[in-house]
């Protein structure tokens, strides 16, 4: 069982402890001194790509990979006080303070709209407020740790605030996609080193769902199928680019894999989103999770940068059509070699992968 | 005036020599003992997102960050056979060794179709051969130059490499699409520091091709005008965004600009495709070009890796509604600091802009 708690930081933020045991305390408070967490990120419109596109021009000063004595995510100590002002943690939420959408965004929502719905640039100028919210998730309070180092246990814990946090942030107003995902290893970026995901909830359909729903809903116009179902049903009859298979997940290399090492984990049953799994598909989850991220580790004889994305249905429309599923990917395609974004992937979307899916799926199940 | 010449490497790969006088003597034989030149890349549908992406597993083996005095662009010398078996080059173009894309995979071309027209896969496991071609353009015989240093002159040479090869590869069969780009720095994964650049000759019209046209499509049925047009005027309109501006070219940082340094260079006339520009416009395109480089680089104190792509009109169809335009862009965001993707870009195709696009203009319209 789960014990959530809810607090506040110094500057308004809110905090939520998911701890694993009845007893924690969590009577501290924040005694930093820090300035009001008031910030305006604003989306505009691609009009030739028709997608839109977040600008938060104030994340420039957002701390970046400080030494390891500085990481604002290890739970506070008398002498330091960290994002968390607590001296442990199991698995702790907050609210990102350099963020790439707010709630208190929507304020200007209403003024930004105005200013837009005249002149030419109706059209071809189109912004909106970036109401939404991005928040922390702290998988340990051990620095040193990493998700595929986690318990089956803590994962278990994960899944419930990925859970909590889901229903949570889909309830809020504007908000249309609630998306969890993991950047792991500074070859992506990763500016905190500290094991930890991310939530974003976005005020828009991200490009990549709107298009699988489209992808869907001409499916189910065209054979009256959901396209999900039949993708996993003919990755299981196929078989050679099954990774692991459990009683209510599979996990698979896509037939048309973009990146070196890609695996995709789908629910057996449909499932739209985190909330909506039973009690058995999360504590199976727990494993297969650790089971795939440990292969994919295994594979090459060095550190795996990676992204974990949970696809889940949007919050307000077609929930019948999208299925829950997790996307892991690498960028490492062999010892000390990445796979770069150049000019047909990043320019034109046109990926040139140089491991095949069959065969990038039998060096994962001869993994480990 | 440019004088061309072909020629052949030893594995059969063809190279073509545009040399700015006319005394070039092209006689010199290939000597390497090189393997067959037989690859055969396939392309996969991606039924989710309805995208093709390429699999050329081969190209792991492809030269990777050779040392200055190995490196396979410079010309031959005496004691040393590179791709160019000349002692000196202007301009020069040949095959890729390593290709996605290659005019040989047609033979392959009815297998594969005929192998997917079957079974439950028909729809869900598409595969095609990956026809087409991929082409490396040696902008100079200078290890140690780059674009930016080139001359007006030079760069008009590059322009005349680019027309000739558009208009060559448009004419192969099952082409659907000619991408003219650079990728430079290593920050993006340019295995070559040698001044160059690429062309691919797709067999599928790529997905930001596709969304571009599908947007200038809609656009053009709810007004009866032309997107990039409209585009153009706006900006020229707003000026906030402008760069530079010449008689026939426009470049402006974009409204929605996804990456933290990002140009648009447009003709201010209707052009689908660079053969079709006139002899004023290759004039000025040359000047403008290099000025909207220069500034990218010196706006941070910093190399400046970046990706110049163009954008032609598809060769088969909707030739009237995209225009050509160069799309500059530079991951840096700042000294010492670069923009990657991560969860929200990568998978969700979501972009957040650190910079705001009058900020980028401000910038650039400051810079040298």
């Amino acid at each position: 069982m789960v014990k959530k708690t809810h607090a506040r930081l110094a500057d308004g933020r809110e905090i939520i402890y998911f701890d694993e045991s009845d007893g924690a305390e969590r009577a501290t408070s924040d005694r930093r001194e820090l300035p009001p967490f008031r910030l305006q990120p604003t989306a505009r419109h691609d009009v030739l790509q028709d997608e839109w596109v977040s600008l938060a021009d104030f994340r420039q000063d957002r701390t970046y990979l400080p030494p390891d004595d500085q990481c604002p995510l290890c739970p506070s100590t008398p002498i330091r006080a960290t994002e968390i002002p607590a001296h442990s943690y199991d698995v702790v939420v907050f609210e990102n303070r350099f963020p790439s959408f707010a709630t208190m965004a929507a304020a200007a929502h209403a003024d930004v709209q105005a200013a837009d719905a005249q002149g030419p640039g109706e059209l071809l100028l189109r912004r909106q407020a970036g109401v939404g919210r991005c928040e922390v998730v702290c998988f340990t309070a051990d620095h040193n740790s990493s998700f595929s180092a986690l318990t089956p246990d803590r994962v278990r814990t994960v899944i419930e605030a990925w859970v909590d946090r889901t229903i949570t942030l889909s309830a809020l107003p504007h908000v249309e996609q609630v998306f969890c995902f993991e950047n792991r290893g500074k070859e992506i970026g990763v500016t905190l080193s500290h094991p930890h995901g991310q939530i974003y909830a976005y005020p828009f359909l991200t490009p990549r769902t709107r298009r699988m729903l489209d992808s869907a809903r001409s499916y189910r116009e065209r054979t009256w199928r959901n396209l999900f179902a039949d993708v996993l049903a003919a990755e299981l009859h196929s078989g050679e680019r099954v990774v692991a298979r459990g009683d209510s997940w599979t996990a698979f290399v896509p037939f048309a894999a973009r990146w070196p090492l890609e695996v995709h984990v789908y629910p057996n049953n449909h499932v739209p989103d985190l909330p909506a799994l039973s009690e058995p598909e999360r504590a199976e989850l727990s494993w297969i999770c650790l089971d795939v991220l440990r292969r994919m580790e295994a594979v090459f004889d060095d550190t795996l940068p990676y992204i974990a994305a949970w696809h889940q249905a949007p919050v307000r429309i077609d929930r019948d059509l999208a299925r829950l599923h997790l996307q892991l990917f690498s960028i490492r395609r062999g010892p000390g070699r990445l796979k770069y974004l150049a000019g047909s992937e990043s320019a034109m979307g046109a990926f040139i992968n140089d491991i095949s899916p069959e065969t990038a799926a039998r060096l994962l199940r001869e993994a480990r």
